[in-house]
């Protein structure tokens, strides 16, 4: 069987979210390039080396659970992100297509948060306050980031972009 | 230009939002047919219902703003519907089954916390008061099924999760 127990459940997920946050490291760049704002921008340049953390402490996990983080393609994060590319692709005006990069930026936050929260329970529920902590550390970053860009979301990026003609 | 102004995209959205929604009726009576726990059966099958009225309020929306709700694919609920497919496919015990379908139904909760927030967001922004009303209520319940299904996990399947040998 392939997952009996709950333990085989938090290695699988575990291997899911490396997949993501390895995916997401190949799109911020693209997503900074794209930015016109120069507070976004900056946001996912910082997200990108917040991410390249988050990927070193699954390693820690990973190493504790002494299980190899590789096997598996996180189909969820493929779609977010080919959604996201999709709409890059679109015809935009630099303010509307800045609105439009947070909000699927933040349907990415948004599924790292769910991730998060699951395999740190999953942590608890096992009883290894370890790997619960490197877990509840990441969570806490992806839901400052997904704030932040709420932030610049409301405090400028969409009052630009419901300017645009 | 597709994305010329704050309002073209909240049109690109709720579209992406009305797909999402298609696709997620179609995926829970799977859902609760695989569930083991009477609770999160009722739980997967409540939601169908609120789903089916989160479509409705949608289409009260675009009759609002004088759109038809077609024309987009929601590609991250595709990722994420078949991310959770290919859980359900693996052989497991039923509680671990439970603990993995609650993490799959949660990242589509997220997204659509994700989603709805940011076109309640735009609709504020573009002074759209009953726009905005409609959205921020399905917003709050989406909200309430995330919590409902971690109530679900953290006090229940989780511990027969971890029970399982």
């Amino acid at each position: 069987m392939q997952l009996s127990t709950l333990k085989d459940l938090l290695v699988d997920e575990l291997k899911d979210i490396y997949s993501a946050e390895q995916q997401i490291t190949k799109a911020l760049p693209q997503m900074a390039q794209k930015a016109h704002s120069p507070e976004l921008k900056k946001a996912f340049e910082d997200h990108l080396r917040q991410t390249e953390n988050h990927i070193q402490r699954l390693d820690q996990v990973f190493q504790k659970l002494g299980q190899a983080p590789t096997g598996k393609f996180c189909k969820g994060m493929d779609g977010l992100l080919k959604e996201g590319q999709e709409m890059m692709q679109e015809r935009a005006d630099p303010d509307v297509l800045d609105a439009a990069m947070i909000s699927a930026a933040q349907r990415v936050e948004h599924y790292e948060i769910a991730a998060y929260g699951t395999v740190r329970t999953y942590a608890n529920e096992l009883g290894d306050g370890d790997i619960q902590r490197l877990l509840q550390q990441t969570l806490d970053e992806e839901g400052d980031t997904d704030k932040k860009l709420t932030r610049i979301a409301e405090s400028k990026v969409n009052q630009q972009a419901a300017k645009a003609a």
